[in-house]
């Protein structure tokens, strides 16, 4: 398989979304001609991770701009806007989405004076500069991250924060990407993740890819597992961080905070401040997408539960803050008291 | 489906084991003309749970003795103690399948005079006693337990602890059957337990067709569960309970009750007098089953981690006794401290 595989490609004025959801058996590329395949591809997660579908949103803003036929540039600004809005609808939880389609707006509004043809040419430009900097903002991570783990850490994560829920290199894998590269031996446990089982499709393929040590277990194997004093600390990635430093990331997160906290271990959330949503001051506001309940009872077209049964698939959890022992972004690791430290390093920043 | 579909079945003579890793999809019965068939369909899961391995071993030692040619005694016996240790070795945590083949050899050393035929007979009867005490234990357990859950109760419960998991009936789940029973409001949540899936193909069936309410949930979502107050307690079986009141139980199990102590939501434990192993001192002493990597890669014969990833596959974890609330028991619902008062409900039984 190729080891640079990447989420997104931007090649030749065409858009491609890497199917997330057929790895690691297979790799197809979506073609994205239209908008709405990216929203397509959003909504089943062919891509996914918050850094990675803010990226793709961006990209798709230029897709659908180059849709619009609209010479005026007032037509044009609305039917954008339209298409941002539209984008922006298909997944409620991370808040990277809404960032980046917003920014991408905003970079419209400042630039007053160019035509259609020129504002093409700044959403490019600016989906490009999205799509760098979160690369950037990886590597910052990474090297303010890695420093947190000794060597021979055993490490948890769960679902996959890396290289595919990114532009690049990924947040939480970010984290241990560069501690190896430093030449310190990490060894990654990798949650499974149900139900679309990210920790076993892509998280543990790329860390088999980068040559990290990596060992597969079921969600409900972690606290077992730091029970019996194999993990030093936990990291995984997030969807949105509110004010007060509550973390939205996926189902599962929240259980895995508190067992990390029973057993005195250790739990960073390694996210770009993008990812932090000053707007909300707790995690009671976020809204939790819930997804289809065939994700639960079904695998590969084949029922795995009886018939009829209820199920509950929220796709996120909410792990306040009182779990979360730092939180590593591009500008440093952020300690508590969150409410003042997040207020003070976003506020440097935007 | 037929609504009375039980396990093990004995009927003219003849064994018959229900193929539990078929269920939901099909229903089909293994047929057991030789002891090692047994042996098989306890190894490959065909049979689980710890009470209905320790019947299904019984009943296994019955066909056992059927396949003796030797016509003394002394030869059957001898022949019969290596069946019984092979029908004991096909898995190691759960207590109550050596427990039933010792009580049937015992059995056998009790009467000392009966000759070859009459020990087959002898060893039959014992079977079938140890098949309807479980299935009167759970009766009693039922009453016992549902006393402690009130009218609305939502109940989280993990893997099957219920009449595919014993003779009939059910531990964890024969409470909740008889507070329904009683005419109490009761709603379950099954986590799906990871790899093998018994909440989602077993338990929801189950409660499905008793007409007990159940949703269904990835075993990640239980702490999320539990933090937007939506589990008023918590109830499992065991596969082995030491002395001082640790609990083996399905893997997960130790998670869940890390989740409710956090929660502050009771941890009950549900499990006949046969589960309790005096003999050994803490849950540090209990093997603990490691099984094929497959069943966390693999589904239905499709991969769904890379090729060469590294598995862990534990089947059981421990619960150490400060985690649990109480033990339901045949003899009655036990409260700590568990060294004073589990040596006393089984010296009173033993």
């Amino acid at each position: 398989m190729n080891l640079s595989m990447e989420a997104i490609i931007w090649e030749h004025n065409r858009l491609r979304l890497l199917d997330q959801t057929k790895l690691p058996r297979s790799i197809e590329y979506i073609e994205c001609n239209h908008y709405q395949t990216v929203a397509e591809a959003i909504k089943k997660l062919a891509v996914r991770g918050a850094p990675a579908i803010g990226a793709a949103a961006a990209y798709g803003l230029v897709v659908g701009a180059g849709q619009i036929e609209a010479a005026d540039r007032q037509t044009f600004v609305a039917k954008l806007a339209d298409i941002a809005r539209e984008l922006g609808d298909t997944r409620p939880t991370a808040v990277n989405l809404r960032w980046a389609l917003d920014r991408m707006m905003m970079r419209l509004a400042a630039a007053p004076e160019q035509d259609v043809q020129e504002l093409r040419r700044i959403l490019l430009d600016e989906a490009h500069a999205i799509y760098q900097e979160d690369i950037q903002s990886n590597r910052q991570m990474g090297e303010f991250g890695q420093a947190l783990l000794p060597d021979g850490a055993r490490v948890l994560t769960h679902c996959n924060a890396g290289a595919l829920a990114t532009a690049g290199y990924g947040t939480a894998l970010g984290v241990i990407r560069a501690a190896h590269e430093k030449g310190k031996q990490i060894h990654v446990f990798a949650d499974e993740t149900r139900p679309l089982l990210q920790g076993a499709r892509l998280t543990a393929w790329e860390m088999l890819q980068a040559g990290i040590p990596v060992t597969l277990i079921t969600d409900n194997m972690a606290g077992y597992l730091m029970a019996k004093q194999q993990v030093d600390c936990v990291i995984v990635g997030a969807d949105r961080i509110t004010a007060n430093g509550d973390v939205a990331n996926k189902i599962g997160t929240y259980g895995v905070a508190v067992l990390a906290k029973h057993h005195n271990i250790p739990f960073y959330v390694a996210a770009p401040l993008s990812t932090i949503d000053l707007r909300l001051s707790s995690g009671d506001e976020i809204p939790i997408e819930e997804r289809d309940p065939r994700e639960v009872t079904h695998h590969g077209g084949q029922a795995m539960a009886p018939e009829g049964v209820q199920v509950w698939n929220p796709a996120f959890d909410v792990t306040p803050h009182q779990l979360v022992t730092a939180i590593i972004t591009e500008q440093g690791v952020i300690y508590p008291p969150y409410l003042e430290n997040l207020a003070k390093v976003c506020g440097n920043n935007k």
